[in-house]
């Protein structure tokens, strides 16, 4: 679906055409063009009204693209990527948002699940003023609105790592592993989402491209500062994972510690007294103890209890219990 | 064998030998001489006819050579390696394709296996046009082909790594060990493959060599791209593939963990319950349970479920169970 | 609320409102605006009085912040963290200070809890002479502050490290390992803290703005000194931890390891001894030894203490005894 | 031992002083001093005759330098690391060659080992024009010579770890983790050697010094692609490496686990059948099977087939057989 | 303590007071002021004679300083650390040395232990031309002297190194854990003091202060030749311990396999014949082996005797023993 705003004379509206008339800078018209999942006639308009460039185009056309900006001549091709709030999945998921930005126009190229742009597309046919700011502020607007989606999934990521770690401590079981690297993928997709995005806005922040004017860099480094954040936080969640796989595994090794010492010390125990009903029943004439016949099992039980309590002395000293 | 293509007054056609008056740009001619797998007096066409330098003659008919860009007087000297695909082995296995490209002619040498190559000697012969966009455009084309026939081979790489990650939780062995380091190396080879290539497109991308159009140098970033993508993925294999290693040993230890608790389970009901037997098979007259004869052995039951019930308990209370 | 010092005339004294005329440099005033946790209508005088960017009053305003430093129109924004001195936690605690430096005017904003501006705060009051001596010297008397708060709180983590070393290898128990993830997270934070605000001070200490004189330059280098020391002491506790990990894991292992040379060592010399008074208790005549019928339990003592003496000297050749 | 060869008017004669007039650049005279394991005394050459700073004549006196290159007035000074074959060990072992390239001299300082010196000797004598070709060329003939005697022992190397490769799986012993270890110093070593002579070669193929003709730089390209490969190969060597590590340890892991399965598997199935014989085995009367006195021990090995059967089902679900 | 020589008209004589005079380069006088664990008031030398500035004084005045190199007003400010020999311990134990390196004066100023400067002394005494050669040769020859003291302790480190490598693999015990860590402390602490020095020393031999003739750079390139190999020997024990540390792992990893060996197989062996000697022991009649009564016992050992060859053969094939 494609949906063409124009600001002419301090007025905003929704037209169905373009003339390419109004692409001249010197018409004074700024022109916001959005391709919402363009089928292969509505995305003529690129390559016939604008004439991009066929590569930028082909890029434009096809999903799954990396960030990246692209200086052409007389415009710059970014591709950004938008969260998804998919409520049942984990992995940060995202989506292209392409953008053709022009000296006198913003072409936005997405699949039409967009939160961000159908956000500004009701308020563009509200505010007739909000076109008038140049496809620049347009095109900040929408990345502004972008960058703001991702704080709260980054914060749905925190306390989910808040909580596996308390119950590393508190509750080890061998299952927590593949928790642990869930986690550790959904933080690396993280990572791998802003990195590249975080190095287009630097650019544009950096003025490395001449349209972008000082005060709109002010914004670009705003959006970059939040950027720079995220990147830190992912780079702190990636330590605090790789943390928690070093407790899991101590944990895992204290708890064999713990199974080893109980067999050893009920061994150590019982094996004794097991040779000594061994010895007591053969049919070897033993020594007798001192004492009357019923006094003899009194004897053994005696010996027994002196064994237990040797043995239990003995591990209290090499503290396993 | 040595192929080789004239453009002139807008006509392509085979030839079999080459007049090195078409070698000065004045001449108006575009050549693509193909030499695969060239015999020795084959290769002398390289020294004798174009007068390159002996060093980059010597490369370029020598196997196993890095991927590089280097500029000579009057050409660039290319190698780059095109992937093959053998069914039966996992390892990216690649072989050299190197470039002469100089401003009127594109001279390739090869082992003779290159698919891109052979695709576009059938498509030079018929379209007559081909040649005549310049050897640069002709030297993207082949180069674009190159790079697409990657992207199947990472994809069939994805599939393995997800079967593989699936296995280890599902289905855990100790031969997975194997597997997973095979597909290690797997990965360290595309990264090794890649990594060079990427750089030797991202010097034509940034036009460090001044044979390059603006137009070209956009094509060249678009394979740049595809390339830093595959590098960017071959990257994210190495993270899985490294949480796989984790994830392996953490079963491991959990399976011994598992074994161990058995173990110890099984030692410490039976234990007690043997010495039990043992003592009862001593020939010291133990006291005797009140009761009839008969009921000594139902006593010694009660006595050994209880000590069952007991130790359950407390290897519930443990969470071993 | 808002705090207003005013040094006119060599004189410094306290005033309620800021006349705007102040703020041209050729008035030879020097002011210092303290906002201690201000609000909103407090607030205003970022905006309406001095005419700050709205993007950095937005920033100063909002909590969280990262260390930064940002030149705009006629002056500079610098966020930076002061340490908290909360006694009954370990975590590197800290809160934002901000700060608008002009060239004749610092303003600073905060929580309200800051020791350093409450300090420099008295000492103004006090001192007619330091407003005299510029914006800048003002800042760095208030930067010098925040980072020697730092150091007694470096002391602190290293003298818990050593402690935690010590434990490790005097007195192991599974308990370490939280102490020594807990103390890696402190280290984190640290970290995380001191590289931002270190590269924001080396920007002022290279004089990266013009505002900084080569006098101001030689003290932030000297803060700068402070905090590289800082970094490189925390890049040391971090190889401290992850060896102390080392550590434990190793002792953990050593530990399963005598457990379990004490089950086996227990195992080897009772089992053949239960098997020897198994086969003397059987319903089978064994073949006698020589001797009286009493001689039968001596000889069986003999040869148990001669398993004994070989499995003890089989075990000490093998040096787990 | 010093061998002095002077080429003049197109003949190359060995001589045994030097005319200090043949430095001079306008003499025409190409001069190449070999000093072989110099004495005190053959050492004055450097000093006295070609006037070298005391501080390069130093280094190229002493043992164990590191490579390198200077320039000093008038001359290069290089050291670079010649490979030694000796059959009986691994570590790559090397010696210093240092060289003082001037514009019409080569002076070579080694410890008389050289095999690729030893070769151009006798080259030098055989072939008149070979030092016509200009210091430079000669020094380019000795390195391209010293760079190739790198190659056999790297293929070498290789073989040892694909061996080493096949052993950790096909047969894994203890032992495996000290030759792995082993090679792992060797390829540091192969690394540490490698590194810095590639850093030297590049500053010569770059043309960092202005001795260096264009086609020169070509042949020092050359020799710097060599060094990549033999540093891309011991890179990757050094992956292979640290995946073998995991593969021992996870095969030493899963060694320990199935001794574990036995033990368990087998303690598992006698522990209940040595309870019931110590059952059968009391002073006390057991409840009789139905049937004759015979009957009774057919009961009880169906009893324990029963239990051994049930266990064995038992482990083959947990899959442990 | 305060030492001052004075270089004029070719002679070297100690005074007791500086003339500010000499200060000015054209009076030809070279001073070099000594300052041994200076008191306060002999500190006022450097703030009231020479006037450096405040925050330099205060870092020569203060211990534990980090090296670094500062340009201030006249001279440059440096501090180096100097190696102690204390022979009980290990650690890289160093103190600061601070320079103010002039136009016309060297000033030092360190802790009164420093030998280098001990040395430097006694020579400025007897040899008059040494000041002569001005202030940075004479700064030249103190770092050059400290730098050599490095080397021996660098020997030592290595040696340990040697024998706690032989130990690990000849003589395996828990406690090398922490004689492995130990050391790694100390290539900690050589790498953490080398690599400033090294920095330091490198901008003085790129000359990127003015004070520095060409010569002089050639003489601290030759310093730090020898700190870039220290630096780089302490990277190489790095890698040397971390190899130490796996295979630490792997040994306890395998002496645990062995102990577990021994009790399976121990266990294996002796469960069956205590079963066979509990089956015999029962109070039910067992079907008697063909023979005589006496025979039965020999039937019995030959059964045991088959099952111990029956396992030993099976463990034999799993290569346990």
């Amino acid at each position: 679906m494609v949906t063409v705003f124009v600001h002419r004379d301090g007025k905003t509206e929704q037209v169905t055409s373009i003339d390419r008339a109004w692409l001249n800078p010197a018409a004074g018209v700024t022109l916001w063009v959005d391709l919402a999942a363009p089928s292969i006639p509505e995305s003529l308009i690129l390559s016939e009204t604008f004439r991009f460039h066929p590569l930028s185009v082909e890029d434009a056309m096809s999903a799954r693209q990396y960030p990246k900006i692209e200086a052409y001549d007389g415009y710059l091709y970014i591709i950004l990527h938008e969260i998804e709030n998919k409520p049942d999945q984990h992995c940060f998921w995202t989506h292209d948002i392409d953008f053709f930005l022009g000296p006198t126009y913003l072409v936005t190229v997405h699949d039409g699940d967009s939160q961000s742009i159908a956000d500004l597309r009701v308020h563009a046919t509200r505010n007739a003023k909000m076109l008038g700011e140049g496809p620049v502020a347009l095109f900040h607007r929408i990345v502004d609105a972008m960058v703001d989606h991702y704080r709260p999934e980054v914060e749905k990521l925190e306390e989910r790592l808040d909580q596996l770690e308390e119950a590393i401590f508190a509750d080890p079981t061998p299952a927590l592993a593949r928790q642990i690297l869930d986690e550790k993928h959904e933080v690396a997709s993280l990572r791998r989402i802003i990195t590249p995005q975080r190095d287009v806005i630097a650019r544009l922040a950096r003025r490395d491209f001449v349209d972008i004017s000082t005060e709109m860099a002010f914004r670009f480094r705003d959006i970059y500062d939040h950027l720079v954040r995220i990147a830190d936080d992912a780079l702190m969640f990636h330590d605090r994972i790789s943390g928690m796989l070093d407790a899991h595994l101590s944990n895992t090794s204290n708890r064999l510690n713990e199974v080893m010492k109980v067999l050893t010390i009920v061994s150590t125990i019982f094996m004794p007294l097991t040779l000594l009903t061994g010895a007591f029943g053969m049919n070897v004439p033993l020594p007798r103890f001192p004492g009357s016949e019923a006094a003899q099992f009194w004897w053994l039980m005696a010996i027994s209890i002196a064994v237990i309590v040797v043995m239990l002395a003995l591990f209290r000293r090499k503290r396993w219990i």
